[in-house]
Parts: structure tokens; sequence; C-alpha cells
């Protein structure tokens, strides 16, 4: 699918399979990241209105105009258990599409959390709620409701491509997503990064060191790396 | 009153009064800003230097040389209980006009709190102290005391006019000011809305949705909103 | 010593005393900072990944190409008790050069922190750990392994120099720098200005003003500050 | 088509109608974005390195790693008479992509711009050639050659999605994108809104307002525009 | 005049003497700035569209939603010959407020130029027309026509106050304002700077230095400033 | 040579060879930077206040504090002929610290540009008189004069360390420090660097691919590239 035309709902979305979205979201954003290649991440300026939540979710998708939230509403009725919605104005803007209480529609829904290319409010509602927002900003300005944008489409959010189903890995280190059909690859890749990441840590615990366990000293010298002592201090 | 005119302190300023300022305290910054029609938000950038304060006080304003808090020593005098100290650079600057001393001395007079477009520092301290500050930047890098400037006089502060007396709210949203003969008003329109909102959380949290809520449907439709099934995934 | 020529790894470096970088870790950045005429402050968008630490310790430097660190894993080999590596990429960079992989392998070395001009990841690890990181970013996006740089020769780090065995200092206030030979003499002074500062809060929490402790309503005076009442208001 | 799999160049790309790319070349891209609803504009940060250059040509796409443009020259060789370079980054960066050399390349095979979310270098020869880029930067630093990306394949660049052989629209108000099959139409609205902003300006030339030439004046008095006289000044 | 209420168009205003505003015209910003003791210089982030421009004008000032530019063409009809547009949103916004159809009808009544805290389009045929824009912002982006605000009410701009009637200078070095029955006091202490500025210049020509014009070299020794002679190198 | 200590003035500074320094101004900063292994480049955020200007000098550098230039006033006689003057605040500001008075006393010692990790002024001016300079920010705020710092030490400028007698390099492209002691040697390779270049730029215009110039084809297929024939459109 190319890109939006006209103002359109997309109903019956396909969504990433839950065990693998499950899967993904004990792994964490840095491992997935790498386990697809270094892909897929979203703008690093996106940030937890809070520390601490790690979620993976499937991705419903909204673009919608700078300053208007009015297709948020649209996009919380088709927003299920499981999912993350997505909201991807079509131009730069701070103003908050989120706030606790459409935080509160999306939480009895069963949504996991919102990722949002511009700004979200009420952030010490959605703390004390424990209802996790990714956001470029944060600020206290609404938004009007007056201009369609569309729901489950593709969008570019924070530099990425998302389509409805996708799979969206959020925590303290950022936000990345997963194309729906290669959650089950990329699941497995991660969790045998994690095994890899799991041994390594322990031997650096152990005092190991990375030049030894890579074997790098070999390269390094062949690529002309020199020591030398420090001459003693005047 | 138009702009600053040679370096003066105004005394005996006329503050908000304090019942409606208690009133706004509990309200919160997003509130506040709906309910005077979206006006008066400080510039988004300033940050609160810790999280879940939220406090509202009658201003007085100090507008001072970048890199230069003289002026604050004269302002603190200026300073009673329940105010909140606003500092207001003439021009950009990251340098710190606040830290743990001025902060010590603020609270020892009944300041809430201080607002500075421009840095902040010793926040270890101000944490430890409860004393909460809203600011551009974090930075060590100190100020000097060569340069006069002007207490209780209008100022713009972050983007907004704000004037002595006037109300300024601030939490984790950000900080918003009330001018000071509105504030009765203002405390009204936003506990108006505070009412509504908490009567659309309950339906929110039983799962009403927005759209129905507002009536949005046919506002859509006339729009020319279309809504559509996916076709199956490939 | 001059610029960075070749790609060196200096061993055997000189570190400042021990007991001179204890007593700074005391002190904090704000204090240190001042204690040294104001210089040699890191810049402010250096930021802490988790609040509350205040570390001090002797710098293992490296200077490496933006988007790899290869030479951070030979820097770690040259790392000791009560270091803190600081990493100064060649060129503006988010890629990330440290997750707790390679905070587990510091760590298990006595490596205090981390200073990075550059991104940082893993930031729900290293905040268990306790293993405080200093970022200009938060970015998942890793490093590659293919070009060198140097260890332990002068690099500019976030805008200041920075040699090995310097004095590294950060806390949430930032990061400062006290060059080696500096660090007795700094913190002696540093002690003296903690020492009044302690006096200065005891007598503004009693309500002392500064205007009078530092005799400034003299100066204020003839620099032509004047007071005047505010008028009624209309 | 989705996401970027494994590193693939696709060749034989289909292209937009080179008549409705030389059409949109000519209006520029402020009155195509208008034309197609307001969408597919790049980020504003990126800006020409110099004035006065406006054109449009069919995208040759290439997705690559911060830092690295070896994929650059495989793209070039995919490029033909017409087209534009698009140049996207999987991550931040700040490195030049492109500078005279590769531009001259370029221009041998009639390409008619470069666009790219990332660095550029040689502005002064660039400038000289008449060989327009815009870019999110200007850095000498260059690019390594160690990484494969892809060329041709569907990317996000400054925030919009692109399509290999959609038309590109560039100038000095910055970037446009047209899907590929929208061309036409998109031309065709165009040239729509071109020749009703002739009659308007012709209008506005001769004095008349667009409060009279809109019928604005109902609409702002019926949503509560007031008009009230100034008082005269104290 | 405090802060905006209800939306209005304030009619008939008080502006500054003409022969003030061009006088104030020839001398510039940095000279103007100057000789009002360094205050109401607008946000550095706010630059001309195109270099060489030099005017000043009398403020019409309009406070406006992001995003909407509804008002714009209320404003236009307050506009006269002389004048300056100043825009001011009430929220940080990328929009583009003003292009080169309402610079027409603006330039067709006479006005100078515009200064607008958000986006600026059309920088191509502005250039050509020749009529000068300040921004921060150049975008395509365009505004919506559905919210009101309010025309020649004081307005904060990029940081600082301005009332109707003010006059505002502009040029290559940013944007100032000076308050309206400051015209004649502020053009007369600039004409006095500039003169001295005159005699400077020639003495610098001529090779004297600073040091001695301003009989430094006292009060550098007195600070503590000490010469010494470079060892000669190793 | 360390860190500054107390305010100094060092002179009968030894300066890099003058036909170096004039050899290195016909490169230009993007070939010198190749030609030194990509290190000792400027922050990019520093830019010409002019386009097309590409000079090298002599440093003469100076150490002071944010908002204040007396110090430069001291540097200023510290220059001679052929050299370029670096202003290093040690903080960051905005605060302009050189407008057409100090250039014009520089000019007349033949010194031959600035470079200011801060602002500048009077662009207009400095465009005229063909003086350039490259700053961070433009900005009509001037400095007081109230603080030493120091003139002929070692400085840190936009992220690089300048050493008195260091050659600058600055053009569109940026600005690079070449150590006064390498000067020679990176000429050289420069040289080289162009000449290899301009072979390069002839067979470039003449058709041939840098993917057959620098036989990357294999080495590509190695590491895994494919090609693949677009689908037809559906």
């Amino acid at each position: 699918m190319s890109a939006v035309r006209g103002n359109v709902v997309v109903t019956g979305i396909t969504r990433a399979d839950r065990s693998a979205v499950d899967g993904l979201a004990e792994l964490g954003v840095s491992t997935v990241h790498e386990a697809q290649g270094r892909t897929h991440l979203l703008d690093p300026a996106l940030r937890p209105v809070f520390r601490g939540a790690r979620v993976a979710g499937t991705a419903v998708t909204v673009s919608l105009p700078p300053g208007d939230n009015w297709m948020v509403h649209v996009a919380v009725e088709q927003c299920t258990e499981g999912d993350v919605l997505v909201i991807a104005p079509t131009s730069p803007t701070q103003a908050a599409y989120i706030g606790d209480l459409l935080a509160t529609s999306l939480a009895a829904r069963g949504v996991r959390g919102v990722v949002v290319d511009g700004g979200c409010r009420d952030v010490r509602e959605l703390t004390e709620m424990g209802f996790p927002v990714w956001s470029r900003h944060v600020s206290a300005f609404g938004c009007i409701k007056e201009t369609l944008g569309s729901v489950n489409v593709g969008v570019t959010c924070a530099g990425q491509w998302i389509e409805p189903g996708d799979v969206v890995v959020a925590d303290d280190d950022g936000v990345v997503v997963v194309p729906r059909d290669r959650a089950a690859d990329v699941l497995a890749a991660a969790r045998a990064r994690e095994q890899r990441e799991t041994a390594i840590r322990e031997r650096y615990r152990s005092g190991e060191l990375g030049l030894d366990m890579n074997s790098m000293r070999g390269p390094l010298e062949a690529k002309g790396l020199v020591y030398v002592e420090q001459e003693p201090p005047r």
C-alpha cells in the first residue's frame, strides 16, 4: 500500500500474532532493533512521559493534521485489547493529541500505550494511571476538532513507516516497529541475541574482556593500533 | 503598563486573591489553560527540575540581563508567603539564576516555587528540599552580579506577558499564567471544566466512546469520512 | 601535548590523587565548577540517564569516529578501579556507544561511570545496575566496529578539553573536569566554598536576606536602582 | 510494498510520467503541496544549499546506515536523466553523503538534484555547478564505505514515505513528494490552483481585501468577532 | 493594557510618529537595540527570508491560534502605509502564516514587511517582490481558517511584548521593537550612538586600538591581567 | 600545555608557516579535513555570516566568559597580518562578541576573519566590508566588559581544541583547525588529495562510475548485495 488518499478508516485490519507481540514485549527496544538489522527505530526525540514502562502492541495508526485530534476519537473505536495507538501528524506540531481522558478511554479498551509524534499532556495523571505514552513534546496546548484524516493506513511516524497491525515495541530506550509478517522471525532472532547477551554479560561480570572474547587484538593491530607508554609527567 | 523603563523596584503590588490562587493550584496547568481559552501558556521548553509538584502562586517578576542574577537578590525581599518568583532574562541564556541557596532564602519567605527562562542548578538539593523550579536549562554555570534590572514590572517570560500579582500555575505539564483580575473567573470556569471531565472520565472508563458521547459520527460522515474493510493480506 | 596523531593507546597514565578525587565526589559539580573559576564545565546538554548519582573518577579518554565504538573495547582494558570513562566522538552522532553489556564490563573493573558525547542505551538496565552514564542522547541505535581511534590522549568532549588522569565530577547538575595537577587545590577551594555556603544557608533559612548579608543596598543605589510604590489598580 | 528486507537494488523501476514531472517543476513546492491536500511535505528542516533552484524529478531512493554512503555509488548507476536522488539514512546523522564529486557523476547522468536527510559538503562548488541539494546539515565530515543498504525500495526521508519513481519537487520552500500514480491528477489540481491564485494576486494588487473576496465578514461576526475603537492614549 | 480578552479588533490605533519611524529605519537593529538599553530584542531565531532588507514600521499586531491564519485577513484591513504586520501565534507552530498572496495584499496597502513567530512560504516570490519577512521557520505547510483571535492588542512575539503602534525595526541582525512613546528619544539616542561609532570606526580604520581609545589598560591590570612571553616550542 | 590557569595574555606566539597557511586557504575545509584523517572539524553549527569566503589564517585565541567581550579588545592587539581570531566563550551564549567596529579594527591589522562560538552582529556591514565571520548565532545583543579571560592559551572552540598559532581554515563548508606543526604535512596530503579528486572529477564528468573506478562491484556482492527487477506496477 502506498500513500494516504482521501480520508478513510480501514476496519478489520490483520494484526501481528499475539504471542509474538507478547514475546517482543519482554525483550525491549534495543534488542529488537538489533535483531532486525538496526532498522525501523523511531526518532530518539520521542521519549516516555514516565520511566520504567516496557510494552509491545499491535499498531492502530492515525494520520491527521497538525493541532487537530478529531481522528483520535475515530481511532479509539478501532482499537482493541493488545493494541498500541500510533498518532502521526502530517506536519510538525507541539499540540497535545493525548491526555488523561483519551487515555482512560483507550485503557478501557485494553490498549497498552500511545506513540505520538507531537505533544502529550496530563503527565501526572498518566503516571498515576500507569498508562504509558511516548511523545516528542509535553505541552498543555490542546487540539481542535475540525479536519479529517485517516485511520489504519500506512503512516510515517517520527521517521519510520508503520502499517496497521505492525508490532510497536517501546521502553525507556525509545520506540521500534516490527513489520507484522516479520514478528515471529524477529522474535526468534531477538531471543537468540538475548541468550548470547546473557552469556556475554556473565563473562563480563567475571572480568573477561571484550577484546579477548571477540578476538579483537589481531584485527586492531592489523589496522595499525599502537600501544605506547605515557611519558612521565613534567 | 507598557515596557520597562529605567531600573525600578515596584513595591506594594496588588496580588491576586489568595483563595482563587489556592483553588487554581488544585486544578493544574492543562485544565486552567483550557479554562481561559488556551492562552497564556509558557513555552513548553520550560520543564520542572523534579516531577510531581503542582503549585500556584502570585507572581513577583524580575527582568534582568543574561547571565546576571543580581536583581534576584533584590526580588527576594519583595516576595512573601504564597508568591512564585518569575525570572525573565532579556536575552537567551543558559546560566543558572537559581540554586539551593537562593531557594532556601525564598522558601524561608514562603515562596512556592520559581519559574525561570534560563538555567537552574543544585537539582539534587532542590529535589531533597521539595522546592520546585521550572527552567529551560539545567546548568552549573552561575551568574555574575554587575548589572541592574527591574522587579515587579511587566515581563515576557518564555513567550508570555506576566504582570506582578498575576497567578502562576505550574506542574508536570508546564506553566500557565492567569491575569490577576481574571483569577476568580478562570477558577470558576476551570472548576466547571473539571466537573465535566470527571463525568466524562467515568463514562470513558465504562467503555463509552467519544464518538457517541460527542455525537461525532454525523459530522464526520458529512465531511466525507469513509469506512472500508481491509483487503486480506497477500 | 597537542592534538591526536595516528591511532595510539597510551598506557601507564598518571592519575589524579585518589583522596582528592574522593573528596571532590562529595562536593558535586556546581561547587567544584565555582571553585575552579567557572571553567571546564561540559555542555549542559549532557544529562544523566537516571537521577541521584554523584561520582568523581579519573578520566580514561577515548577519541573515536561517529557511530563506531570499537575503541571502547580497547579502552575498557585501560580502566581500573576509580576511573570514569570519557567517550569523545570526532563528529556529532546519536549512536549508542554504551549499553548494559559494556557497563557490566566496566563495573567489573571498578569504573564509576561513563561520560559520552553521543548516545546511550539500555537505560532501564543501567538504572537497575545503578551504573551512571551522562550522555547527550538516549538511542537504541548501536555502533559498528570498523575504524580505529585513540585511548588516553587529550580529547575535547562536549566542549571541554580532557586529559587522561584528570578528575571528572558528575551529578544531576552535569559534568565538570578538574585538571589532574589542580585536583588538590580545587578540592581545598571547593571545601572552603562549601563551608561558606553552609553558613549562608543557615542564615537564609533563618530569614536573613542576601541584600543585607552581602551589603548590596549601597552598590544598587549607586548604580541607580529606584524603589517606587505601585499605583493602585484601576 | 512494506519495509526494507535484506539489501537489494531494485532495477527497472517505473517512473512517473515525464511531462507530469516537468509540469510540476514549474509550479513549485507550496502550490503542489496544497494541491494534494497538504500531505507529503518533507520536514522543513531540509534546506537548499543555495537559493533559487526549483526542480522536479523522479525519485531514485537509497536507504543506508548513518555515516556510510557506500550505497550512493550503487544508486548513481540506477539514475537516469530526469531523476532526483533521495538519500535516507536509517538513523539521524550529520555526515556528508554528497559533495561535488558525486554531484559531478550525477549531473553527468542528467540527475536534477539530491535530497538528503543528513549532511552535504562542497557547498561552494555545488553552487558554482548549479547542482541543487536539499539537506538537513552542511558538514565537511565525510562518510565511510563499509555497510550495505538498499536502492529503489520505499524509504522514509525527513518524515515522508517515498517510493522509487515518485515525483520529488523541491525549491526554496522545501521538498514535497507526489506519489507516482497521482502525478497527473496533482498536476491538474496544482495548475487549477495556480490559475486561481493568479486571479487573486491581481485583485490583491489592486487593493481588494481577502475579507471581501472570500466573504469572511459574516462568518467572523457569527463567531463573535467584535470591533472596538482604541481608547485615546493617556 | 494587560492580556487579551475575548476576540477583538481594535481600530483607530495611535501610531508612532512617522518621522521617528523613518529615522529608526536608517539606523538598523543593533544600533537601536543598544540605544534603548539592550531591551526589546526579539528572539534571534527569527531570520529574514532574504538578505539585505532594513525596514522600520508601525506595528499592527495579530494574536491567533497555532496553524490558523484567519485573523491575518482581518488584520490586513487594519494596515496602512508605513506599517509592519506582527503575527504572534499563541503556541509554537511551523505553519506558514504568510505567503506571496497575502504579501501582495499587504504591499498594496503600503505595508513595509511582516514579522511572524511561525512559518513563511513562497520565499522565491517574496524575494522577487522585495517584500521582506522575518520568520522562525520556512515551511510550505499552510494555515486553516477556523478560529478567531485578536488584532491590535498587546502581544508577545518571539519573546517580546509589542503593542499596536510601536515601532518595529528589522534587518539582517534580527528584529527589535521600540515602544511608541519612546520612539523620538530612542531615535535621538541611536543617532548619537551612530555618530560616536562613525568616529570610532575611523580611528579603528587608522589602526588605533580599543585598548587605548577606551583607556582599558589600567582597569585590566587592576583586575589582575598578566602578560607572559610564550615559551619557545619544543 | 594543559588547561587555562589565571588570566594571562601570551605574547610572542609561534605561528604556523605562512606559505603553508596560504596553501591551505586554496584547498578549502572539506579537503583539508579529509587530508588530516577527519579530525579537528569544528561543530557544523558554526556558519558563515555571508557566503563565498574561503580563508586560512593563524589562530589568535581568546577564552572569555559568556556575554562579555572585554578580552576581545585585548586580543586585537595580539593580532597581526594573516591571523584569524578565535573567540571561545566558557559557556554557551548567543551574545554578539563581534560587530563591524571590532571587525574594522581587526581588518586594519590584516586579520583575515573571525571564528566565534557565540553571536555576531552587523551582518550587513560585515558583508559590505567583505570581512568574514563564522558564528553559531546572529544576534544584536551586545556584550558587557566586566570580567577577564585569557588570550593565546589553548581553547576548546565549537568542540575542537585550538592552540595559538594553529591554522584555521574556513569556508562555506565550515571551519577546521590544523595543528601548527602539522601544517606542512597536511598541506602536502591535501594537495595530493586535490590532485586525485581533479582526476576523479574528470572521469565522473565523462560518465564513468564510482562503482567501476573503485572496483566496488566485487566487495558489494561479497557482502550480499542483490539486484532484483521491479515487479510491474499493479
